[in-house]
């Protein structure tokens, strides 16, 4: 079985209506699940994460970007997070027995189908980005709906990879194909957040830390706290945070008082963290009892 | 879905005929799935791994019992493993939606109808057992098949829980519930059998080590190797008995070069060793990717 998630961001977030329209639209399609809806009303954003086999998949990230364009008018839109368009961000994300290269086909095709019948500018990024200046997300983004408004028509490096060079109210939107994001946060014994933000910027990418690692430090419930997004965790796997974040807070005489995730994670993220703290050198994915289990089963 | 394992121990691990008539019995009960098959020559015994819904994987014990007294002499049967019957060993063994109790409740059953229909005596041991000196195995197999013969007639002591005090040549059979067992082993980067020896006898419950593990000192691959079973990974989880090995280790100027487990282990088990490494206090098994799919899809 192919299974991919689609993990699509719209600028609403206060319209319960026009909510429920979207994720209704997606839970309709035969073959789809819902696994998470996300609303925040100050970003005015609401985040389907849903999943299913590749066609399905597409087919529903279709429809919701349909509807999403005749719901939203980006000329109405205000809220606090960045965006481009009624449909902002829909990436494919591999689960299983998929790669990363097939969630990229994946997004080209949907992006060709959105210029072509829905008249909307498409940019593919991250794994589907055709140009290196657009496989940062910020990058697509730059001057949001307002600015790319008038950049797109005429500014060739801002012409869409799908669709006409024109934005209408529906704005544009980013299309692309990344691996499972983890949001990681780990506590300090200390309430003292100048060494949390210390240690998120050793840590993190762009400090001079660990690649497909970005970091913040906060207080969080009277705790300093390292809040971080994993974006690659096949690449830098959790025990290598985790570690470089104990090194760290020993060198200003704290520890780690507990971590947490937040939302879902895959399963092989944990299992590689057990295999890596036990030296598990040859664990196979198939001495799993349930994973057995459940193919007997079949 | 209320799922649970049996791991039928029988004592013939020679003639292929009679080991294929023992598993294609448990494989044509509906609703039962043969996991694993483990026969072993020099020890003239079998063990046949399988799981399903608790009334299936009993009714499969059931016919298996009943096939392997009718086509094992214990009379005629020698080997290196200690023994009892023909059918030597049938425990429950709790893996999703049972509990240890509800095993044993499985095994009650089933010892009552073996007693019953096949005038078998049966010993209810672990967390089956009626009495405390039926908990271990060993006491319960002491004097195997040959030993048994005499004194289950003379002392009260050995009377069975179910069926005929007196052995047929079929013998008699302990049937039990236990948790999943874990057989894991760790390399050292020595060849200094001495070391592993001993550290497995500071680890092991018998030489005031950890509770519910079980431990040898071998030379596998030219390295030293601490070979265990885990018996109840629930209260003696992999991280503690790793990191006990590692203290260890160290005080013998030596180190954990990698570790490895032998057949199936319960997800849970990693899931939880990846849990203590990270610290993740609250995890909750709802934040997997895939069960959140899985779950849905259904």
């Amino acid at each position: 079985m192919a299974l991919v998630e689609c993990v699509a961001n719209f600028s609403e977030g206060r319209r319960p209506d026009v909510i429920q329209a979207l994720v209704t639209g997606i839970e309709q399609t035969e073959g789809v699940v819902v696994l998470d809806v996300h609303s925040d009303a100050d970003h005015h954003r609401t985040v389907i994460t849903f999943a299913g086999e590749p066609a399905p998949v597409v087919e529903a990230a279709y429809t919701a970007i349909a509807s999403a364009s005749r719901l939203i008018d980006l000329d109405e839109h205000h809220g606090e997070h960045p965006r481009i368009g009624a449909a902002d961000v829909v990436p494919f994300v591999p689960l299983e027995g998929v790669t990363l290269a097939d969630c990229a086909e994946l997004a080209r095709q949907l992006g060709e189908r959105v210029g072509r019948e829905l008249a909307i500018p498409v940019y593919l990024y991250e794994a589907a980005a055709t140009r290196p200046d657009r496989v940062n997300l910020a990058d697509v983004r730059r001057g949001e709906y307002e600015g790319l408004k008038t950049a797109i028509a005429v500014d060739p490096d801002r012409a869409p990879d799908y669709g006409p060079a024109r934005l209408g109210k529906a704005g544009a939107v980013a299309i692309g194909a990344r691996p499972p994001l983890i949001a990681y946060n780990v506590y300090l014994n200390t309430d003292n957040v100048e060494i949390a933000r210390q240690i998120a910027l050793s840590v993190r990418h762009s400090g001079g830390g660990l690649a497909h690692v970005k970091a913040l430090g906060m207080l969080v419930k009277g705790r300093a706290q390292v809040s971080m997004n994993l974006t690659d965790y096949t690449r830098t796997p959790l025990p290598r945070v985790m570690e470089l974040i104990r090194s760290e807070a020993t060198r200003y005489g704290v520890a780690v008082q507990s971590s947490e995730l937040v939302g879902l994670i895959p399963e092989a993220a944990l299992l590689e963290a057990a295999k890596w703290y036990l030296q598990l050198d040859n664990f196979d994915g198939d001495q799993l009892l349930e994973a057995r289990l459940r193919s007997r089963l079949k």
